[in-house]
């Protein structure tokens, strides 16, 4: 299985190039990524500029259509893709650390794309296993085929436009509860659910009371979301509670 | 003709609720426009922090997105366009006063759409005649069918995303030069080419170098674009320098 063997760099590189690297292209690679994830100043200022309730998507969609002005009207490119690529995490680490009241954490360039992510996240350095788990989940989400995200950036694509506005309309797209907004609406629902003892009651009312379950069904994979095997797991050694409860409510419902 | 007789405001009446505004209802949207074109102070800070030679597309796409940011996830609305509608031109002018070093004018709210946005790049009232051409100019742009940036729209509404989402998504589509951003390659052609009298060696010149004329052809307007004939007539009346200069440039080519 690809998921479970590489790393965000490869995987990249494989939808890039459409091969995998050789050691050296992916050192090549890794290097370019850990040099981009600085933030142009402007960027930054629209980042601290954001109200602290805001969408995490919002101030992804935001941040990257101001760091991409200095692109203005280039065509979109690999170069270009690793600029982006590299600045997603900061944005979305910089935002979280500044919800929390936190001065942001600058990226490290001797860390991989996950591992810098947590590392700027948390202020420190995560367990292997950890970034692992955040790796996984990262390749996992690259294997998506042709969705509404995608589509939308074609569409972008099409007119000639640059990269930048390419990105932002993939990730309103991203945003949206038919597409990736689900996985967020079904932890908000676990979280009201609470236990696994809960599970049964929790879900015999909301049947009552006609409420949506959300993270059953798929438009795209109607029998069985091939990510999910993976993922639980993941999920079953890394927060055993939480793996308790979504189980507890996958067998119930 | 729907062009030359009518108001932005009634168009974008027409357009959102599939009928012509009775005069009170009239009245209502043109309020609830001017009432509306105020900046988020996020919204005013990125368009302050973005540098003064970002492509103005850039900037309304940013600035866009960010004073889109308090409406999450509210599904779209006509409220919700009403607000976003109104805030394009107070972008638009606030960041072209920038960058010539002027501070921004606040809106007018006893000016209609056009003549608001006039007043507000200049300091002063325009007269009639420029507001009415901007209005027609509105219009026109308001009649185009199904084209890539409302493509762009739709799916990403169609992921159920929100407002501020499409928004980005269509003037991310629109700023291509396939798209949106043709005319204003060829404003910069015309510039190149400076005087009717230059016309025809310019454009034999052009031919030679296999330069591609900006302006000729449309993808969906095969024969002749039926806005140009209004705008034409336009434009020999307020800019006849320019007139002279874009109609030599047609006929020679």
């Amino acid at each position: 299985d690809l998921a479970e063997d590489m790393s965000f760099e490869e995987v990249a590189y494989l939808l890039w190039h459409g091969a995998l690297p050789t050691r050296a292209e992916l050192d090549s690679l890794t290097l370019e990524l850990a040099g981009s994830r600085g933030l142009t100043p402007a960027a930054r200022a629209t980042l601290e500029a954001l109200p602290t309730d805001t969408d995490p998507m919002d101030v992804l969609r935001s941040v990257v259509s101001v760091q991409g002005v200095e692109h203005r009207l280039e065509k979109p490119s690999i170069p270009l893709a690793i600029h982006a690529t590299a600045s997603f995490p900061t944005i979305l680490a910089a935002f979280r650390r500044r919800q929390l009241g936190l001065e942001p954490v600058e990226p490290r360039a001797d860390l991989g794309h996950a591992a810098n992510y947590l590392y700027m996240v948390n202020g420190k350095e995560s367990s292997p296993e950890l970034v692992r788990a955040l790796n996984t989940y990262l390749v996992l989400l690259a294997d998506h085929g042709m969705n509404a995200s995608t589509f939308a950036a074609r569409v972008i694509a099409s007119t000639e436009s640059d990269l930048a506005s390419c990105l932002v309309g993939a990730i309103g797209a991203l945003k949206g509860p038919a597409h990736g907004g689900a996985p967020s609406q079904v932890i908000e629902q676990l979280e009201e659910i609470g236990t696994a003892e809960n599970a049964e009651r929790w879900l015999r009312d909301a049947r009552k009371q006609k409420v949506r379950f959300m993270g059953f069904g798929h438009r795209v994979y109607r029998t069985y979301d091939p990510r999910a095997r993976i993922l639980k797991a993941m999920c079953e050694r890394l927060n055993p509670d939480f793996y308790k409860l979504a189980s507890k409510v996958e067998e119930t419902a």
